[in-house]
């Protein structure tokens, strides 16, 4: 019964429209349902999934189309021109809401609005930085995401060294009174990402650390992976009842030359200059738009990618890529006009980068319905080619899954561990929270060469890739969505 | 009797020893002439060359030494990290200049010194751009080398936009009143260089064309072949009775947005925000070190790379790269005690950069001496391997060219034109007065990608190619060092 019962969210759009599709639905559903099981019988794979041979054979269908060419350059071109630079919490991320509701209504979607939520929101400032002495040379730094400024006329100060976030939170206390903190650990490549939760804690965590220690400063060499003069930004938090003092990361480069000069065994002195702002309270939001499911419309599958970028580069792959795959995945699924069972509901983030603020505002949001929101997945990892896919499900839910992986391995997609949570950091808080997990792995290994980069710009993504990408969410999305498993665990 | 007489050039460093010295050398010269034409007879390739088959071995011990690593990391690296970026004129390249006097002095070179000379010095000040409308943006840009700046509220204005320097030139007089031209002519890689003088002109030129077309500013694409936010800067230059306006490189992902934005028909207004300055007359100068010739003292045979650089990056590839590989090679010849018949001057050049200032200058002050520069190349493209060498000799000469060809085949380097001018920036006036011409072409695919940009560092260079250069200078300047001939046609 619950099947009927509409979702907790206040639809923005045409609401007669909405009440007599449902109604229509239910009803096609209903005729629907005897089919599907006859169908299911010739088939024991699909015992109990919901799925039927013809579902599977659109699936396959919408993974070919995709291949052959789709929307997803053409979005993430449009965001990444017609917007830029998207910070949380600013115009920008307005403007980039403005643009993705036109859009998103353009292609036809239902229930198009914004979920909003309210956010302290940081800007950055003038930053500069440079060796004062031994060898006086300019730096290129930039400051992390809600570092607190340099005094108005900057910091200078002695760097001491450190080659690891351990070796930092080794120094004794006190030991950096009047300091710069400086840590050199060099992230390393990987192909799935996990380098990014060990070395990036240096980032988060660096500042509270050596302000423990009572440190003036800190600089790091960036989490990234390339060898360009790019410094690589990115949040970062204080903690409680410790000082807070200004943060910032070198370029790869500038680290090694900082550190070729430490090892000559000379004091190094450094200037730092940070001017960001705090500007207080203002709005953010998840963008949403749907494709209503013709039988369980309540319960939703969720994809998408998250709107907001860093303010250095225009947000491509990070996560511009993103959101044009998922929207252009939902399109397609959209155009063939055969409506799943259950709801698709595309959800382009807000404020993600700045704390997964969207991921947090909308569990916030639809915790009552928590156990409609039947699975999902984020794509939020670049854009180049999926490699794996990886899941946590349910025993039923395993046999969708498995049809899943069946469909992408021939596009180069590998079937990885069925027992891995995750899926995407805006669903950090749903899966904590219970929801399954699923998650189709980009490759990453160049990704941390552009991410929260200037460099992360339209350029450095390549139209087939972006493809290969939607073909794998069109099956995920068509098949969750046109299943009636119950995935959890 | 010329051979004895001193180049006129004032020696700063040990005149008593020096004297002492060539007067050793001169007698040795006598000494050993008779023997070295014995050895002629045997080898008729090597007639009248001056040349001997235990020179030729020399040449060969020398080559292979150098490939099993020699010090030119060492020196780049010390260059790069200890000064750093040096621009041309300011204090910087002053720093330059002590560091390689009290390097080239440590490393036992004779008559080491500097030959100053001034010029007019221009700094980069702050600088600015942003797409003001339709799509509100920040620009990666940087200020021509020579650039006026803009008015101190900035430049806010309509862009023109041109897809190549010629169709720049063909716009109606005073069409561009009140707006800022865009060139966005995209340079293409080659792996002589030869595509930088073709679209180079766009950098040098483009302002005086707007300008002369009633334009407020220019922007143009860098002149780059990445495609990385780094714009490129190098020098322009205005033109007589033609307003001087404010000149900047976009980077070639700036560039690609402009003109998608562009592509939409839409006016695009950008903001310009330059404030270089002229610091006046300063001081530059030619940093000199040489391995005094043996028999010809005064006949001098000139490498070298220069020293000073753009102040965005550290000066790496250009020219850090070609100060170490020929001060490498130089010092190699240096240490294996055996003295060429005429002398090896290794020049670090001064303001190259600029205007290629060190190498007018060398030539005010050597212009009585002029037909004693027997021979020279620089290294000014980079750190990639040599794959060419080429030439523009008398007959004689083509027999010691032909020698040095041989030798370095087996390094990869291919016998190239044997009727082609030029050997280097600093050596053009030069080679504009009569000066043989010599080059071992290095490999520039990838030069473009960094050349005048903040990216510019020692990661990009790899050891083992610097020793490929170095293995070839050694070759070059030892046998047109140790030969006798007229290299001039």
């Amino acid at each position: 019964m619950t099947r009927l019962l509409l979702p907790p969210v206040s639809f923005r759009l045409p609401a007669a429209v909405r009440g007599l599709s449902l109604v229509l639905l239910a009803l096609c559903a209903t005729l629907g349902a005897p089919g599907s099981r006859a169908s299911d019988e010739g088939n024991p794979e699909l015992a109990g999934t919901g799925l039927t041979p013809s579902s599977l054979e659109h699936a396959r269908q919408l993974r070919d189309r995709a291949l052959q060419g789709t929307l997803a350059w053409d979005i993430v071109e449009s965001l990444t021109t017609e917007v830029g630079p998207r910070l949380a919490g600013t115009e920008a991320e307005v403007r980039a809401r403005d643009w993705a509701l036109k859009r998103l209504r353009r292609m036809g979607f239902e229930n198009v609005r914004v979920e909003p939520f309210e956010m302290q929101t940081w800007v950055r400032g003038h930053e500069y930085a440079a060796i004062v002495s031994p060898f006086p040379q300019p730096l290129e730094i930039t400051a992390l995401g809600g570092s607190v400024a340099t005094p108005a006329d900057g910091l200078e100060a002695e760097l001491v060294a450190f080659d690891s976030l351990s070796a930092l939170r080794a120094a004794p206390p006190g030991s950096l009174r009047g300091r710069i903190a400086y840590v050199g650990h060099a992230m390393q490549r990987t192909q799935d990402g996990s380098s990014y939760g060990h070395y990036g804690k240096l980032r988060r965590e660096g500042a509270a650390v050596a302000a423990g220690k009572g440190a003036a400063g800190i600089l790091i060499r960036s989490i990234g992976t390339d060898s360009h003069r790019f410094p690589h930004t990115g949040s970062m938090r204080y903690a409680e009842g410790v000082e807070k003092i200004p943060a910032a990361a070198l370029s790869n480069p500038d680290a090694d030359q900082i550190e070729r000069i430490l090892a000559r065994g000379k004091p190094v002195r450094v200037r730092l200059e940070l001017a960001p702002e705090v500007l207080g309270t203002t709005e953010s939001g998840n963008v949403i738009a749907e494709i209503v499911g013709r039988e369980r419309p309540e319960e939703v599958v969720i994809i998408g990618g998250h709107l907001d970028s860093w303010d250095l580069g225009t947000g491509a792959i990070d996560d511009g890529a993103g959101v044009a795959i998922t929207t252009a995945a939902a399109k397609m699924i959209l155009d063939a006009e055969r409506r799943p069972r259950r709801t698709i509901r595309l959800v382009l983030w807000g404020a993600e980068e700045v704390g997964l603020l969207g991921g947090h505002a909308y569990l916030e949001r639809h915790r009552e319905a928590l156990g409609q929101q039947v699975i999902g997945t984020e794509s939020d990892f670049g854009a180049e080619r999926i490699w794996q896919i990886t899941a946590q499900v349910s025993e039923p839910g395993q046999k969708v899954v498995d049809q899943m992986a069946a469909l992408l391995d021939p596009i180069g997609v590998a079937r990885g561990s069925m027992d891995k949570a995750g899926g995407g950091p805006d669903l950090i808080p749903l899966v904590e929270a219970g929801f399954p997990s699923l998650r189709l792995v980009q490759d990453g290994r160049d990704y941390f060469d552009l991410h929260h980069t200037h460099d992360d710009t339209l350029d450095k993504i390549d139209p087939a890739a972006l493809d290969q990408n939607v073909a794998a969410y069109v099956v995920f999305a068509w098949l969750a969505a046109d299943s009636t498993v119950d995935f959890r665990r």
